[in-house]
């Protein structure tokens, strides 16, 4: 057994996680799932070697992802989630006034582990009335659904197997014939400080099909190096000029542990250095 | 010959780094020190395995730890360093119209490594006319010097060996006695993630002192955790009292790659959970 979990950055950089325990460790038909127990960060899911979420930090990753794109949508009804088969996703996205929120998870594994040894992360967010879940390939569902929605959220593991398909122009088209005159579409865009050609591409794949392409960030302590983005691609209005008293009310009784206010408006704020690294004009 | 260096951020996590190159090993009459080569960060200065700067990151920490508090003086003259043996945080605080930058750096061993192998970050800083070096320990120098100083920064490692006295109350009550009436005291606090402890302390034992204290952070890549913290202690103004317009006005010329106006507010926006475990009222 291993007694660190190492979770590559760049060629010359990882984090090292030390192995308390190794609680689930199984092959799906998409990929290795495995669960282990830190001490710094509790029970942590891993998925071939890269660290998804973990008990202690998952809330900043969810919200970041839930909240940003939602709260840029005036009144979202209707919410799809591609990937997040943890539910942490889907559980922030649930504290809004949403009408339905639609998932779709590949790998029906990393629901049932995440249920098993991390029911929390979900918390009660499949019981919820207004979840449907289906288990299917995001791009097939994307491709094939008459459905529409007002806000895509995108919860892929890194361009690997699978979810290759999920940082394509095409997906990103298929989102856009799928979104609401004023609808918008989130995904998460790696490390601005090892994924940079990751996060450029999907700059420019979004820009293709959206008129606003916003890149933003949080600290995840989990996810290697840490400083970590998302970009909205939107068809409507900037999705940064949301005001700190919009973000203040509409998130009131959400209980966030990142997510304030002031946090919004800093995550949009890029370093010049990272700026320039991604080709953003500063 | 160690094929990677292990920087340990809390007892189960760590960040590691591949050495391409061992540039330099030696010891000092107070640490060791010693200089790699990384495919992602170049040159990296390690003292007792932890690492302090490298080629590719340094200007993070010392953009912030020098124009933080110097933007937060109206008119700062007379600046003090306590370490910073690198010279980077040096070379940022000399970009303002300073009349007298001291610099007390316990360790000649350290500057001298760092002009051989990283000399790009010093620049000309030790050569400037304004700069005034002492081969000397801070926490003595701080209590017999006459010398009055409008702003201090102190640039230390972890509080290990001779570090230990840096962080304590009757040091910054040392300080607090060569500060000028408006002036302040910025210390480099530790991870926010790993040393929760650390910061209260130093929150505590600055707020014994000055009527204001403010905990800022900035994303060090090299840093283990990424997320890093700077704290001030301040006799005059409330230092997050300062407008875009001033950071922008002040920093005009500067050629920062970190810092910018809103970077500088987004800097004193703590997450709820990071306010709540270093006990600060949200």
């Amino acid at each position: 057994m291993n007694k660190w979990l190492t979770d590559v950055g760049g060629p010359g950089f990882a984090h090292t996680y030390r192995i308390e325990e190794d609680l689930y460790r199984g092959r799906s038909p998409f990929q290795e799932i495995r669960v282990i127990a830190n001490r710094d960060f509790g029970r942590m899911l891993v998925l071939d070697e890269a660290v998804q979420t973990t008990e202690r930090d998952e809330f900043i990753y969810h919200e970041m992802l839930a909240h940003v794109p939602l709260l840029a949508h005036a009144a979202p009804r209707r919410v799809l989630i591609i990937g997040g088969g943890d539910g942490g996703l889907l559980e922030e996205a649930l504290k809004h006034p949403l009408e339905a929120a639609v998932m779709v998870e590949i790998d029906r594994d990393v629901i049932e582990v995440t249920r098993r040894f991390l029911p929390q992360i979900p918390g009660g967010a499949f019981e919820d009335a207004r979840t449907r879940l289906h288990i299917a390939d995001g791009i097939r569902y994307m491709d094939e659904t008459a459905e529409t929605f007002d806000v895509i959220l995108v919860d892929s593991t890194d361009p690997k197997g699978p979810a290759v398909g999920l940082f394509a122009e095409a997906f990103y088209a298929a989102a856009g014939r799928r979104l609401t005159p004023s609808g918008l579409i989130a995904v998460q865009s790696g490390s601005p400080l090892y994924q940079q050609d990751l996060i450029r591409m999907v700059r420019a794949h979004l820009g293709a099909v959206f008129p606003h392409v916003a890149t933003y960030m949080a600290t995840v302590p989990t996810y290697p190096g840490v400083l970590w983005s998302f970009t909205i691609g939107a068809a409507g209005a900037d999705p940064r000029a949301v005001s700190e008293e919009t973000v203040a009310r509409r998130t009131t009784g959400f209980a966030l542990q990142y997510l304030t206010p002031q946090i919004h408006r800093a995550a949009f704020a890029l370093p010049p250095f990272i700026a320039r690294d991604l080709g953003i004009a500063g």
